[in-house]
């Protein structure tokens, strides 16, 4: 039987990353898309709790064959209502995110709403990746992510693999004959450097839009960053159980009181 | 010299949880409050990136001698805007999230505005907590939330603690009678079963409410959940890396090519 594949993203349902996504796998399997109909960039693990949400059939995939879905919601939301409501709690077999305008290397998959999804199906048990490619324009050049998410699904879908699998996938802004390949990473130690802009509104007053510069504090050469720099796509898995091992060991030393 | 500790919630500004966050510790450090302007429970990770945010200064904590300012955006925004227009980015000595109105025990780590908010002061090197109370109604009892939450404060200003401290603190609903002390534990594998209500609106559109089910999938004696059930406040802490290391060795035993 032919595995369901779920693909949803964040950038919302008209971007092209994630027509791409859908034209580099759709012949692996039975793809449906559930995808936010607006844009939900920097929405991380956000869930829709104080409104109602809306779920309606579109038909923007119809020259791919696929069946498809807007939500009002946010990524996280679309995948659970892809399992609950449009699978009747079945769930899908793998679930794909993206492919984002934009990298979501390092700590940026705490704040996207891509990586978010895939992880949300994650904790479901379904396997999941997301893919992000570093660049951020409509216009963007999807060839080699093409490749990367076909190559990565294929492999998901043809060996056993852990429980919770869930796959940060990150793709350099190359043209194919520069693109070096593929390497499973770990996730650069990096932040986000704030520098808001204050503005003045007609009325006089302020308000602040947000802008900041990415600073990696990594000189690691088995971080995501560092594949991406060197012209590779980058796999980082991810992990749900948030626990930090070494802080609980260090804590349980200090004050065995607590334990 | 008093060190400077940031509140923040994701409750919005007037829920008590904040209010009793603030006079469990104000006496401790030179204390201010960057909160959200209006409720943004299960916001997660989220940033505001495609609107400008307002910032202004309020006077709801004067009784408490606490300079305070609400903030339109998400949790992770409140802190954010806190070091860098508010401190000028200095940083804060420590940030205090909290205390949430519900428990944030376990997988509701990821989808947490009291902890992104946390999470975000960590990434930034302050070390940071988030307190939740495993009791949902604003009339709730917060007398035991705020002995740990002041003793949990005093043992993080007081020690040296490790790079990017982030703890998730979770408090049970009980009388300080009852109340067994404090453990440190690790996330318990759980998740909700979503079951969303379908609904028509007057024009016989379909829309649907989030509904859902918490149901642990861990047996363990040393799990947050376990700690709440025996009485005692759970103490989880987190990372912010959050790379999977057993599956990343899988992943590279399995396709050496891929390293």
């Amino acid at each position: 039987m032919q595995p369901t594949i779920l693909i949803t993203n964040d950038d919302g349902i008209t971007a092209p990353g994630i027509r791409n996504l859908i034209d580099s796998v759709k012949d692996l399997g039975k793809v449906f898309v559930v995808a936010p109909d607006a844009p939900q960039s920097g929405m991380g693990h956000a869930i829709t709790i104080g409104k109602p949400l809306r779920l309606d059939p579109v038909n923007v995939f119809e020259d791919l064959g696929v069946a498809a879905w807007q939500c009002s919601g946010t990524p996280v939301d679309c995948v659970k209502l892809a399992n609950d409501i449009i699978l009747h709690g079945r769930k899908a077999d793998i679930c794909l995110s993206g492919i984002n305008h934009g990298s979501n290397a390092s700590i940026n998959v705490i704040y996207s709403g891509t990586m978010s999804a895939a992880m949300e199906a994650a904790v479901e048990g379904i396997p999941s990746a997301g893919f992000s490619l570093q660049d951020f324009t409509f216009n963007a050049d999807f060839t080699v992510s093409k490749i990367v998410a076909r190559a990565v699904t294929k492999r998901i879908l043809t060996r056993s693999v852990p429980e919770h699998l869930l796959l940060n996938v990150n793709i350099p802004k190359l043209q194919p004959k520069d693109f070096k390949g593929i390497k499973i990473c770990r996730q650069a130690d990096a932040k986000w450097a704030e520098n808001f802009e204050h503005r003045k509104d007609p009325r006089g007053r302020d308000y602040y839009w947000m802008t900041g510069k990415f600073m990696s504090r990594d000189q690691g050469e088995d971080t995501d960053i560092a594949a991406l720099n060197a012209g590779y796509a980058s796999i980082v898995p991810v992990s749900i159980d948030l626990t930090d091992e070494g802080t609980r060991n260090w804590l349980l030393q200090k004050y065995p009181d607590l334990s």
